[in-house]
């Protein structure tokens, strides 16, 4: 790769590609830590990008109708922060770029969402960002169907590399996308032939472009550092009905000594090697310097996006103003009034004809009234969609002959599904929920956390929570999963006990605009437990008394979901014996926790014995049974110590102990 | 489908193959549940596989050299559990088949790994299977290249269904495949177009062949209800240098009311179309009855495997008798007689040179001593090789120039890798280990659980524990994933805290024959902790005292690696105070719950305060500090309650207050 042609061939173009470049290298040698190449590989495609398609407005970082532009290779967080800084958006600040990946920075070591506008979501594990941006793009589908071309009209353009192409949830998000037709996304691979561990060929000589290609993707191949072709491939791109690839065939680290190697990947510090690949770009600003002139023109390309989104919002001012507040409050995360006033309905409803239903059924009703008055919601399944009991009247199929449809399926894509959500929530507009078995939260567990660290409040709606799935047997039987997820930051782990307690779980997950929520729900029928209607959300709570002892106060069982009725029949056997039992139902210990310490321990009063009841491994809760004032000497647990079975669900239940005669018996042994 | 000319066309065969599918039509309606379609579509394709091309012996079901019959699609159980049983595995009773699904059956609803010999892997999970067989053909390739192919030289085939396709787990295998030429690996594709949810074509418009050819895929097509296409089919997949996909157009439920139809892919169980079913067939015999001639031809098959299996014992006697106790060590799973010896000498000198150094790299140094007296060892890393320090001299890359090469670069594919992993084991003769970030145990959860389930003793090199990854941020910064990992049956988790605790968990790792482990190790350097040299593993123990309290013992310490050392600075502040401070490193929770009640005890005996100190969340923490004797008055935790942040390590332990001062100032908080 001659430097010096690629100079002469394009010189304004090179000087401004040459800002991200030298802007990288400078940050990572203040950080000393970093990846330098791939900023340096793909600067040519990104400067084509923002000054000849990208439609955004530096000023207004949130315009619903801009372009999205989702950096799948995050690690070369860089490119992101140079471009955002150089067309000026206002909180990356030269002094960010200095602070690179320094404490408090908005500069983190990967882009995080959240920590500065423009970043559109978190990227660095392998493979989301392609995946997220599956999710943008239907989102746009999908709110431009709702609300014209006028208002919603744009494209979502991703850079993906080698990495992200190896992992398997790429490949998941991939060939959704061909099968959807997504059309107005654009993924530049960054095709460089060089990973971590040296040649791609050493660990894949896969065909990407006949990959794609096999899942109805539109494919080109381009010389990555030719902006004339560069921008022809993004036009012909725009131009195809389908979703498309471009295979920029790139040179990592590019007029720096460590051009096309590994080595080129990660931190180059080196101040001599440095200095000469400035030299050979013909950069001769300081450290962090921009010359006037190359700002000047990055800066342009921002003001472009302003006339743009000028001419968007005299558009979107002709909506009337109901439609307006309409758009507004969906893009704000508002839930919409008539949500409390439903599940209220539904919540009396139930307590009155108290119906013995799976929980997964029983959130398949709460959807029935939800769905309705939430033009927002967009279901799906991996799947799944008869057992997890997410489709409801009308929502109709979501796919390119019917682009209003609200129901997605995913396909047998746990992880690409999760991922996808992120990406929806991300975009803003839509609310999405997606289900699969409780098991398999194990396949999506990569986006599941990536939903609580970007604080993106998608609902996972896991169903077959437990060894009650029965027959399929222990592979598809959750034993750890509450425990796992539960130690998980930021995210709320619902496991109602009936039809009120998922009717209140649900109103939480799609009130919250901050918590992703997984709602773990049963296979089985469970009799209601909440009989007497009340209109507080008493699971937003996380955990209330059920049902008082009626004698004095010897015991108080803990349990959650199916198990609450195993409380409740184990607290009949007790009182019998004159053993005053109290039933604390725990839908949410995330949300119990946040209660005030006074509320938690008139819950969990000192003194009496407690013992838990869950279809789980006790891990966690001893938080509950000896923390907050309990005992060890008095605390028991009822619950699986291993990996479940396959069998009709009873027969597990009564083989693995879990029934209110070997609770109400623990109760008694701590009793004595 | 006009069965009658399947009939006509090929009547023995046909035959054979209804047996199949009458007895899965039976079990299932036995059971009043299972999946009926799948083995009903693929029986052509089992019966012709098993008549003229999988080599095995019903009698020997372990042999070594004994060809492996992989059912991905585990929900067609039935299809497995029917052949071997026709063939005449001892284990696969009749009875067994009549007792589909039920408590204490061999015959649960997807295949167990253990329960019946002739079951390969535990399937059901999607896509595993597919993703187990690449790591069986890896082994075979292997051991092939270190045995010769008179010792070693069989297939691996597999049955996928789209459900398998979909998922990205098999999508990394098949690229992996592909790029490591497994030519003894055949992949049929039961390209049936329904899933769950309808048709394929609503979740997925692939091109199968084109997208496994992408990837180096021989590739063919063939209807797969034409015993003689088939047949063909496989011949020339043998024959081919490649692995081999054969896409089998089939109808799902063939013959039954719901062919073509996805109810047809669950329990198919009405009396009146069961019966309908068989009379299509011409299938004369009643419930769970086959013909005598059918049976017989059934069982002259594993006769054809019982002479290959005598050809092959001979060839195997004409080796030297150590050869053969090689041999039979590692398929024993048996840890080579210098493996304790040379741990024991690194520990010695590790004690006495007390390097600062990180677990990533005192796992390296263990490797360096223990790869060169156990050829069985196959190491690898998702692309983070350099990272990860899973590489020592010598292992040479396993590629298709160099297959006696012991180091695989899995590419980025931690699921793929997991998968693998476990097939490696199952096929026996190895021992894998393989490497990524902590925080992509995330990305391979759905492979880590099915070690753990199917006793697989994979080793999980997980580098980068913790906050102490520095600048790359909170995606690539563990927090909640010891607690996952932990909860979690069958697993240890080793956290240790210097190069003696890391060699003593790999010993332990190394020699475990039925419990996977994760090595959780640090990027950042740790002072040796352990000075004083002992012969015996103390991290076997689980957790040991480290350090005694010098005055009164006021306090206990409890750490894991990392936090270790910081511990032990604590208690000197404390001791300083006159506080007297044991410090009990723990290194792996699971080995110490299976101590003995009196030595936990003895480790953390009653009364003094108890502060833990990990840079993770507290969640499973309260076991050991209010269980075991704990009080939860005096019970303290210095760690993480959020997810990380990118900055300098230091600055991270630092800001985070995981530091000496916080423990000793929270130790003091709870004296008083």
């Amino acid at each position: 790769m001659d430097i010096a042609d690629l100079r002469s061939a394009h010189p304004d173009h090179w000087m401004r590609a040459a800002a991200i470049r030298t802007l990288t290298l400078d940050a990572v040698a203040a950080a000393n830590s970093g990846h330098s190449g791939m900023p340096m590989g793909m600067a040519d495609v990104a400067t084509v990008l923002y000054q000849n398609h990208l439609r955004f407005d530096p000023k207004a970082p949130h315009w619903p109708d801009r372009d999205r532009f989702i950096l799948s290779a995050g690690h070369g967080s860089m490119l992101l922060y140079s471009v955002l800084h150089l067309t000026g958006y206002e909180q990356m600040t030269l002094q960010q770029l200095k602070d690179f990946r320094q404490w408090g920075a908005r500069t983190a070591g990967h882009p995080e969402y959240g920590h500065a506008e423009g970043i559109e979501t978190t990227t660095g594990p392998l493979g989301q960002g392609l995946a997220n941006a599956v999710g943008f793009a239907m989102a746009e589908e999908s709110l431009r169907a709702h609300w014209g071309k006028n208002i919603i009209n744009h494209h979502t353009y991703v850079m993906a590399g080698d990495g992200c192409l190896m992992e398997g949830v790429s490949q998941e998000a991939l060939a959704l996308a061909g099968m959807q037709q997504l059309g107005h996304l654009i993924v530049f691979f960054d095709d460089n032939g060089i990973t971590i561990d040296g040649k791609v060929s050493i660990a894949d000589k896969t065909d990407q472009p006949a990959r794609f290609a096999a899942s109805g993707w539109h494919v080109q191949e381009i010389d990555g550092h030719d902006p004339v072709a560069i921008d022809a491939a993004i036009t012909a791109a725009k131009a195809d009905p389908r979703p498309s690839m471009i295979a920029c065939k790139t040179h990592i680290a590019l007029g720096h000594a460590a051009q096309d190697t590994s080595k080129g990947h990660g931190a180059l510090t080196d101040a001599a090697q440095l200095q000469a690949a400035k030299d050979a770009y013909g950069w001769t600003a300081g450290p962090f310097e921009i010359p006037e002139n190359i700002k000047a023109e990055w800066e342009a390309m921002g003001a472009r996006g302003a006339e743009a989104h000028a001419e968007w919002q005299s558009r979107f001012e002709k909506l009337s103003s109901t439609k307006q507040a309409a758009f507004q409050r969906q893009f704000d995360m508002d839930a919409p009034k008539a949500l409390a006033a439903r599940v209220r309905a539904l919540k009396k409803q139930a307590s009155e004809s108290a119906p013995k239903v799976a929980t997964r059924k029983s959130s398949e009703n709460v959807l029935e009234v939800i769905n309705p008055v939430m033009p927002e919601t967009i279901g799906g399944s991996a799947d799944l969609t008869g057992s997890n009991n997410t489709l409801t009247s009308d929502l109709g199929t979501f796919n390119p002959e019917n682009r209003k449809g609200r129901y997605v399926y995913f396909g047998v894509r746990e992880h690409g599904m999760a991922a996808a959500m992120n990406g929806m929530v991300l975009h803003g507009g839509v609310r999405p929920y997606g289900g699969t078995f409780m098991c398999f939260t194990d396949y999506a567990r990569g986006a599941i956390r990536l939903s609580a660290l970007m604080k993106a409040p998608v609902v996972y709606v896991m169903t077959h929570d437990s060894i009650g799935l029965g027959e399929d047997g222990p592979t598809h039987q959750p034993v750890e999963h509450l425990a796992m997820l539960r130690a998980t930051p930021n995210l709320n782990v619902f496991r109602p006990a009936d039809t009120v307690e998922t009717a209140e779980a649900w109103e939480w997950a799609l009130t919250s605009k901050t918590t992703p929520s997984v709602l773990a729900l049963t296979r089985q029928g469970l009799p209601t437990v909440r009989k007497e209607h009340k209109t507080k959300n008493l699971t937003a709570q996380g955990a209330y008394v059920l049902a008082e002892a009626e004698g004095k106060r010897k015991a108080i069982l803990m349990a959650t979901g199916s198990e609450v009725s195993v409380a409740l029949e184990a607290k009949a056997l007790l009182e019998a014996e004159g053993i005053g039992t109290r039933v604390v139902s725990m839908p949410c210990w995330e949300l119990f926790e946040q209660q005030p310490d006074a509320y938690r321990r008139k819950v969990l009063p000192p003194g009496p014995v407690r013992v838990a009841i869950e279809a789980a491994v006790r891990f966690g809760w001893d938080r509950w049974l000896m923390g907050e004032g309990g005992r060890r000497e008095k605390a028991g647990y009822v619950g699986m110590d291993d990996f479940g079975a396959s069998a009709p669900a009873e027969t597990l239940f009564e083989e693995f102990g879990i029934t209110a005669e070997a609770t109400a018996a623990k109760v008694k042994s701590l009793i004595k």
